[in-house]
């Protein structure tokens, strides 16, 4: 038997944030954490291994950095726990009695078992396992990509720089609809298309077709197309197992409920990251937006909080931060968009601003910025952001996210001080966020 | 005799935003502005003329910027003002009636009358006006720059790029220490040395010698450097002949005092920008931190206050907010350097993190980042910030400085929530903000 004071299960972002930020802030408790797969692999960075990395062992997340924080890790799988007696039990026959227990185990892709063929050989999943993905890693040729989300739209740009033919398939009439307003998502499509991936918008796949292995796939209008391979990228869900078993309080849609606090409805049990239940910034309903950043922050609260409340009203429910990359442009979005905002009766006024992000704009490595912001007219305060542009978008859209959580106006961003230089920012004159911001403000006060 | 509502006297970073931000507020007000230069020069660009663009008209910025804004451009003096008629006289005998009037008049660089030879030829300031600066551009080889603040050190860094011999002379012990914490700034010195560039630090100069034209520089030691120009990077003043001959109140180091929405000590006058009085956001001392991204605030601020104050208490003081590129590295500070907080008696922890701006870090493109973060013990608040790394952090010192400016606490940016990307940031794991936070908190919170 090994005892411990805090054990953690699940060893990807959130369970290995929670164990070594509890470590940091805990010095003098034990911290355990059991994960099942023998390495861990970068969530977000999956699809970069098959254009950009080619090659699994370069996407891990090494296990120093659990070790070297004073984590102790063990590679076993829990497969049950008793909460009266507070100990868990491994695969092994190992058991551990622990004071703290905090679930992080994460989600697993959406199988759609009512699509004929999705059992077929070279149809994938995005699974996080090594040995899963090095398997795939040579068999993704002539591939077609079942929804457009993320990772779906991450797979085809990365698949195309690899010199693969992808057909990407997207039951909505945009891609990442769920996460851009048009106009943004209409920026990537043209991207992706001019660069040779084929996109099949509004359409729904009736039925994977082979032999034994993919060969094509058929979609409702009884088109279709030739395919080596199918990835599956559906959304995912959360891996609520255990939760179950420990008899937890789980939503509908089956995420384990947690407070303010990350606290489930048992003693002494925790969950954290895409296991757990989200609830929007704004609105307080629950929403299905699994982020490794929100896992991050969730860790923090979660770790923190374990002995005695210490950080008050610190989850104030998910923001929706998002980037991404595709071919030479980056996508930011945090909070709310605006065809939520419509739909959701927010009373909002849009601002917008483009500019480039060096200045003069003549200097090399230039990209032009795009910026939106979304006001809530009376209250002022922004509630959402889109930017696509350069690699700066990158932190610019935590700029933004940042705003949104501390409930900034318009008047707040159009006066915000920024630091700028030529050969890393847009120019102080024509810097986006203030610009946009004094763009919403006019609309906001249309009487001077 | 023209007639105009507002009347904006300067036409750089200040000037600009003044005139196309009332446009836009006040769109029914007729807005002038007066400039004396035939064009602008983007000034933060001006290094980068010699090393990057080697034309000077690629550093413009366009006049197009406020014409299309609907403010009307008069290229001219302004020699005199009568505040009672409100009326302004330029040099070609014209006249101006206005009812706001807007100072933008800039700084002029500190010629060191002191110092024997700073008048000989090829002794060269840093002067925004694109005639002298195309002058200057064939004539800065085997060149001593007199000073290590941003504008030395970034003359440095560009005309070693151009395949010039460089020596930079710096009177304290250390470059860019009015802005950046010794470990900081020793990054950038060996980053410099190891490009080439003589580092002269704890020198000063004794004088510029040369028949004529310069020959050479001699330092207070005895020691001689063989110098073909010579640039004088040592500061800048506020330009306020105008204000004084107006009578407005100004500071004992011939700032334009200003209030909190940037009104001067006469009715229906603003000043905006490098003439007007600042203050420091966390003392409301007068300080010296000139930045066209300071005057971009202010310009903001005063424009929206012309007709009826609208914006309050939107001028804080200035963060000082900078940011640099050197060779491959940028470096971003925004608030208060450990340095100042030790020497001003502030209570304050430090937290630190490093990590890769990529991730997984194999990623191409991946730098490292290092980012110092300085609380206030008892408050927890940010109160300054300095990083180190990649491109990315043009945009990451902007979090940090609008954290600063929202008087965020170690809590709550530890557990702020980012948008995170392979291809564009940090791990959400390892996320330099959060983590340095959490660095910081633990120091403040020493007994959990």
């Amino acid at each position: 038997m090994i005892e411990t004071d805090i054990l953690v299960i699940g060893g990807s972002a959130g369970g290995i944030l929670t164990a070594t930020t509890a470590k940091k802030i805990y010095p003098d408790k034990k911290v355990v954490t059991v994960r099942k797969n023998k390495t861990v692999m970068v969530p977000c960075g999956i699809p970069y291994i098959f254009g950009t990395l080619y090659d699994t062992a370069k996407n891990r997340i090494p296990d120093e950095m659990v070790k070297n924080a004073g984590v102790e890790l063990i590679i076993d799988e829990v497969i049950s726990v008793d909460k009266d007696k507070k100990i868990a039990v491994l695969k092994s026959g190992e058991e551990i009695k622990w004071d703290k227990l905090v679930l992080a185990t994460g989600s697993i892709p959406v199988i759609p078992k009512w699509l004929p063929g999705h059992d077929l050989e070279n149809v994938f999943q995005i699974i996080k396992d090594e040995e899963y993905l090095a398997n795939m890693l040579n068999k993704l040729k002539e591939v077609v990509i079942i929804g457009g989300g993320f990772i779906g739209v991450e797979f085809a740009e990365q698949l195309t720089i690899a010199g693969q033919q992808v057909t990407l398939v997207e039951i909505a009439n945009k891609i990442l609809w769920l996460a851009f307003d048009d106009e943004f998502a209409a920026i990537a499509e043209q991207d992706l298309e001019s660069h040779g991936v084929t996109l099949k918008l509004g359409t729904k796949v009736k039925a994977i077709l082979g032999n034994g292995k993919v060969e094509e796939v058929e979609f409702e209008s009884g088109e279709r197309v030739k395919a080596e391979a199918v990835i599956l990228s559906m959304g995912v869900t959360p891996n609520t197992e255990l939760a179950k078993q420990l008899g937890l309080d789980l939503t509908r849609k089956g995420a384990i409920v947690v407070d303010e606090y990350m606290r489930t409805s048992a003693p002494d049990i925790f969950a954290v990251g895409d296991c757990a239940l989200k609830r929007d910034v704004f609105t307080n309903r629950h929403v299905s937006i699994l982020l490794a950043s929100t896992a991050a922050m969730e860790a923090k609260v979660a770790a923190a909080n374990l002995y005695g409340i210490k950080f008050i009203r610190e989850n104030k429910g998910t923001v929706s931060a998002f980037s991404t990359k595709i071919f030479n442009k980056t996508y930011g979005v945090a909070g709310i968009i605006e065809r939520f905002a419509k739909e959701d009766n927010f009373d909002y006024v849009v601002g917008r601003a483009t500019t480039m992000d060096r200045h003069p704009g003549s200097l090399p490595g230039a990209s032009k910025v795009e910026v939106k912001l979304i006001f809530s007219r009376t209250s002022g305060m922004l509630i959402g952001a889109e930017v696509v542009g350069g690699d700066s978008v990158g932190e610019m859209i935590n700029i933004l996210s940042l705003a949104i959580q501390k409930g900034m106006t318009a008047n707040e961003l159009d006066t915000f001080q920024v630091a700028t230089h030529p050969m890393v920012t847009s120019s102080p004159i024509a810097y986006p966020i203030n610009a946009a911001a004094l763009d919403g403000l006019v609309k906001i006060c249309t009487k001077y």
